[in-house]
């Protein structure tokens, strides 16, 4: 476990907010932080100095991707992820639990693992917990996920309570491979599970705490749920995960469920949604959402936002952005990627500022008033 | 025509090869020099930052299609495509006359000019000598050209002859109209056309130089004839030119053309062809073309092209490249752009070097021995 180490360097008293600093063997992570995602290897249109003019301090992989493509022998032969994509600053990989359950053609489920075939080719593939870790630790990211099955919304209490207790055994098997294989430059979080009732996340909290993890996650939210349903899930869980090791929620994403979930105590972010947007031309900015594609930008000479600091917002103006979207030129998706994926970094860096100054709530309540602004 | 200065600074004796520097109101172009072409205000999927990475020193815009998208209102509004795109450096634009005849629902040709339909919306416009050069004013490139009539590939002598008759009678009205807006900070170069015809080239050359321009472009090549024809057409033109003014071979392309005009006394090059080279995964490389798309890359962890000194060889392998391309990743057919233009300027650059030198000859030799190398 001397893959990690975390320390909370502040706690907001005025709620469960708080800012730590996790050490990996890649880097220094300052929490709360955004981590974009980097699907299959390239966080979608940018390249690593893109990455770093954002400010990105950790970025995601995703083992059931880079499973099926390039496969694990090209990973290996390129000695890891990072070598392969030229990245050398801290690294998490989703498992792979939750594509292999919402993206591929699922054939069975038993307690061993997961027969599935790939969303590309069709090919058939056994994934259990132990070549999920074996997987990950060919992939080399600082932080790996346990292999978790993810129920869907709506789910029946008997349904998500059956699911967790297979992901609480998977997450055994998980970490006794990852003790086996004598994993010293990457750390294992463990998942809680138990869809929107408290009874099951507590006892799933309860179980992968007891398996004893450097890092916990929050899984199976954002897959359905109202907003209010998913903050309640943060409510139970993040009081009770142990105050000295980081906690992810997984797959959020929305600037406002960003600062709920911060503000009862989560640290570490991560949600395609920003990229996909980018692509759709949905843009964020402090004054809220704005849609690049709406005919009036087409005319409008000012930056993108205002109060933003990053390139795109201090070069280019609103109607070029639009005129690079009606065009399908793939600048503008570049663009837009950058600015969103900024924005977002640069609002977990502004709330860590927040909780160290103790003025979260304001912090908060200031941001969410200018961000009602945007766009419908 | 105080928008434009040339100056010879060198002649290789061995042939026709010169370099030359260009003063232009953004900045200086050094001659050999390929342009790599932004046609709708961005060259495809790169940003500013990698134009300069790439040391591009001016780039091309398209009047036919920023006269569609985004349209004269938008530009002037921005202050012109410099300001619009956020590029400091020299620009020229092509008039739109090739584009008006290739791209468009061609509706009816006379003296006056052309009447078309909008390629994207069948929307009716009116284009002449004298609008192309008041579109291409409010563009604001350092250098525009004139609205020329080219003549596709076959011709015959008569077609190819009226042709180049009335582009001569629109080269004059286009100067005229230049000269009568006294536009000071853009210099406008005339087209010699006549197919692919000794006398009908001589004629139109004559022509043209008579109408005096600060500059001249060999046009209507690259348009279905073989190489051979096309280095016979430039072993016409290019000595005929005046000494003291640029040469400009449009629409040229592949390394060993942009040699073989170069060694007649050309100086200045564009192409899409490395742009769109790059987005099917077909490279250059200084042992020859090389398609990324090749099973064989898949494994091979060595550098595009281990001469190259562009940040995409320095970083990256070609097993990474071939991952982009097969995942579709935008990140690669931008990378592989990135290469592609730095390839052909760098190309360029290292022509002027050896023309400095008195040694174009062994360098051209040496160059295509190598690059014949490369994947068929």
């Amino acid at each position: 476990m001397s893959a990690l180490s975390f320390k909370v360097d502040a706690k907001d008293p005025n709620c469960g907010a708080r800012a730590g600093t996790l050490q990996l063997p890649h880097g220094e992570v300052q929490t709360p932080i955004f981590m974009p995602v980097g699907t299959l290897a390239t966080v979608k249109t940018l390249s690593v100095d893109d990455l770093e003019t954002l400010h990105a301090q950790i970025i995601l992989s995703n083992a059931y991707h880079l499973y099926l493509r390039p496969g694990m022998d090209i990973i290996e032969q390129a000695g890891g992820v990072h070598k392969f994509m030229h990245w050398d600053k801290p690294m998490l990989t989703d498992s792979g639990g939750f594509q292999v359950f919402s993206l591929s053609d699922l054939n069975k489920i038993t307690k061993d693992g997961v027969e599935f075939r790939s969303h590309l080719d069709g090919s058939k593939h056994f994934m259990t917990p132990e070549k999920a870790t074996d997987v990950q630790i060919s992939i080399g990211a600082d932080i790996m996920m346990c292999f978790d099955e993810c129920t869907g919304h709506p789910a029946t209490h008997k349904q998500a309570g059956d699911s967790l207790r297979m992901t609480l055994e998977w997450a055994q098997r998980c970490k006794d491979r990852w003790v086996e294989r004598e994993v010293d430059n990457q750390a294992l979080f463990g998942i809680v599970q138990g869809n929107v009732f408290e009874d099951l996340r507590l006892e799933s909290l309860a179980g992968t705490v007891d398996i004893d993890f450097p890092g916990y996650a929050i899984g199976g939210v954002s897959v359905g749920e109202s907003k209010e349903e998913m903050l309640e899930v943060v409510d139970w869980c993040a009081p009770n995960l142990p105050e000295d090791k980081p906690r992810y929620l997984m797959g959020v994403g929305p600037p406002e469920d960003i600062l709920g979930a911060i503000e009862r105590g989560v640290d570490m972010f991560d949600c395609v949604m920003p990229t996909r947007n980018a692509r759709n031309g949905s843009l964020f900015t402090s004054q809220g959402k704005l849609n690049i594609r709406n005919a009036k930008y087409k005319t409008d000479f000012g930056p993108l936002d205002p109060n933003c600091e990053c390139p795109v917002c201090k070069r280019y103006t609103r109607a070029y952005l639009s005129h690079l979207y009606r065009c399908g030129e793939v600048l503008g998706i570049r663009l837009n990627t950058l600015h969103n994926l900024h924005f977002l970094v640069n609002l977990t860096a502004d709330c860590r500022q927040a909780i160290m100054e103790e003025r979260f709530p304001e912090f908060k309540r200031a941001f969410l008033a200018a961000y009602a602004e945007g766009d419908s």
